[in-house]
């Protein structure tokens, strides 16, 4: 048994040291760019750094209740950076005031994932109900820091075509 | 014990499964796009769409002796995909072979991944010596997963700039 809980500890933090090598990536990343580059679009006609920015730090506040960590920190940025596109001619915070938001929301994301068992990892999400989960107990919590992990590589890929 | 083992083998699976989503979404992707989309780059001066597809590939090819399941199929496509960049001058396939390379490299690594049980995941890959694996035993088989699925997910966020 003990073989088999140290296994499960040590998947669950290969998972969660993936998830932490991308946030990293973001975080230099984004403070490696200069604001006229963030400001570009990453390609013509498509997304700019700063959306895609506000749109990952979104992404990840709305982690907080998902994971049962919390309320969002910036409930605003879904409005701006997910429910509506790029161009939708809402106000969007400065980079000054984003990087800020990125803080915050880590700080709290890490201090949570920090105190999460392996156990815990494995109980639902926020998202299922109980009878469904039953069901379908892929659908924890450490499957969304999985599917998030993709989600930041993905935007990732995008960003770096600013630098 | 039973109860660890089955978390064990849903864990290992999560991570499976996320392998799976990212290899069909590049599977459609690159099956979308046509020959002319796929020759032009993502963005001015950027990686083409053949580069990046060879690229995954020859990646997915390489795991196969990483993972100790056989000898790469295509050895060639390293030269031209991962050593060198995208205008080095070596000749490329064309598109019609990338693709049945494509098939060819996941019908072989799908066939070995559906055969390896979760204990035998957590064995050590082949670039890693034993005796370094007995202090970092988190570089086994399944992170060689974790870091393809992360690694396809950031150049699919930048080839879907093709559509």
């Amino acid at each position: 048994m003990e073989t088999n809980i140290a296994q499960l500890e040590l998947i669950t933090k290969m998972i969660l040291t993936a998830w932490d090598g991308q946030n990293s990536h973001f975080i230099k990343l984004t403070d490696s760019l200069t604001d006229a580059q963030l400001s570009k679009e990453i390609a013509p006609g498509k997304n700019t750094g700063i959306y895609l920015m506000g749109h990952l730090i979104a992404v990840s506040d709305a982690m907080l209740p998902l994971l049962k960590f919390g309320e969002k920190l910036f409930p605003d940025l879904e409005k701006v950076f997910i429910r509506n596109p790029d161009n939708s001619g809402l106000v969007k915070p400065s980079i000054a005031e984003l990087k800020n938001y990125r803080q915050a929301v880590n700080a709290k994301l890490n201090e949570h994932i920090r105190s999460t068992t392996s156990a815990q990892w494995l109980e639902r999400h926020t998202s299922i109900t109980p009878e469904d989960f039953v069901k379908e107990p892929h659908r924890n919590k450490l499957n969304i820091i999985i599917s998030r992990t993709h989600h930041m590589a993905y935007h990732l890929g995008q960003m770096v075509l600013l630098s």
